[in-house]
């Protein structure tokens, strides 16, 4: 599907380590939901520290994938993120993509800032394709993991949440997820922040989100979402690095090639879609005001 | 309370690594629910091909804590199983305590036997508390945890099952559950076998179950019970060695400090008891049938 198809805009939410050399199928559905060939992706590396490193490896990976326009957009500062050269290359884009690094760096960076309204406004007026490997995924919904101790229960007290970029709301994303062992911290935050839903993406595996429309997982991973809205805990009542006691957390695994459309206008939910992940499926893709 | 206090018996089942050199406070437990100082301990080395060395870590533990009758119940054969001597060791025994090693040799060795017999007469018709460690706590329910590989995410095929000693039914247990992160493998048996609750045990920490009354969680982890009752999955489609999609799975924490009574007789479940937790609660601390 092409950026002509659909004005709703997509989502690329990927959990790191995804493939930039051999197959590339993630990269690949980026480029595609950006437009193909006739592409044009800014990669934004706001997050690393090494930001020429990380450009020359996507600049690469685009390029072996057909697309001729692709710009670097270096923000080392906040005058960056609000310059209007900067904001022009994303108002001419079809496809942003975020690097990995750390996501307070590119919050700190970014949000707030005149190139952040200039990807809400790509994203929702439109169409555009937003992409974001792992730190650049957790930066994408309006919570945002900022730091959390990796423990071996969940513990009251060991994750903090610091603001995102928005695309999406009610939901906390964590990334590396299977790989590097984190249901725990993702139940740490559910447990204090039952209002949103966690979404624990694994390395080479995205969450596509399709504004308005689905949903499908990609790679060779899967999508981990912990619900806690009808838990029952004690975390309120017990002390800092406590483990709290849940009861009844829904938890939903999307291996990839998991796919999922919202229900056609006043439509009973389609026969394929098991109703538990209604509520998430609306999350995900609901179609959000510009700011 | 002293089993002169309950005629239900008691299971103590441990995650394994449990401390045996200092507070003990898992063995205490166990010590006491067997009559204290007076208890009458047996110990079955049978999954273990050290059991010397087995026994002479509980013989020096459970002599600490003041049990002056212990027993070393050296069954190398299925003879020794069906052994009259070693029968009466049982049949005398106010507490008996399996330890760790492989509980497919502890099966191969006791599944059937006089002694199987004995173990559910003793808990059954006489209150006696049977405790299990790691191999040990997974020989203790009907269907027993046999083999199975521990994956990033669960598999369709990668956990098989066999007949454990059935002291409780519709659960699987695991053991050294949180740090040998086998989530993935509980979700595994309990994707293809839904009518059974998976029970995770953690290190140093015990499930203890008051047959026909309640339970409690001992040490210094937590008990996950993971319930695929409501869950929507295609795993009946895919193939072996696939990942399931699973939707809805119901997770539950229970960490140290947790304890649940049976509502007393027909009366509501108490406003304690998460009814999410009535099930599982019912389940475990049913009275089964002596054989």
């Amino acid at each position: 599907m092409s950026e002509q198809d659909n004005k709703n805009g997509h989502l690329v939410i990927i959990g790191g380590h995804e493939d930039r050399t051999r197959e590339m199928a993630i990269l690949k559905r980026f480029v595609e939901l950006s437009g193909g060939a006739g592409a044009n992706i800014v990669v934004i590396t706001a997050a690393s520290t090494v930001a020429d490193e990380m450009w020359s490896i996507y600049d690469e990976a685009f390029g072996s994938l057909g697309v001729d326009k692709r710009s670097h957009l270096e923000v080392t500062s906040r005058q960056d993120a609000n310059s209007e050269d900067f904001v022009r290359l994303v108002d001419d884009a079809t496809g942003i993509f975020m690097t990995g690094g750390d996501q307070k760096r590119l919050l700190a960076l970014l949000g707030g800032s005149a190139l952040d309204s200039a990807m809400h406004a790509a994203l929702k007026l439109r169409g555009a394709t937003i992409g974001g490997t792992s730190a650049g995924a957790s930066a994408m919904s309006g919570h945002m993991l900022a730091t959390g101790r990796v423990e071996l229960h969940p513990e009251k007290g060991s994750v903090n949440l610091g603001a995102g970029l928005g695309f999406l709301h009610r939901v906390v994303i964590d990334q590396h997820f299977s790989e590097r062992q984190r249901l725990s911290r993702l139940l740490s935050v559910v447990a204090q922040n039952p209002y949103l839903q966690g979404i624990g993406i694994d390395e080479d595996t995205a969450l596509v989100v399709d504004i308005g429309s689905g949903i499908e997982v990609l790679g060779q991973g899967a999508v981990t979402i912990v619900d806690g809205r009808t838990m029952i805990t004690n975390v309120a009542d017990i002390k800092d690095r406590d483990t709290p006691e849940l009861i009844d957390v829904r938890l939903h695994l999307l291996p990839a090639g998991s796919s999922y459309r919202l229900p056609a206008g006043d439509a009973e939910p389609g026969r394929g879609l098991p109703l538990p992940l209604l509520d998430f499926l609306e999350n995900v893709t609901k179609r959000n005001p510009l700011s």
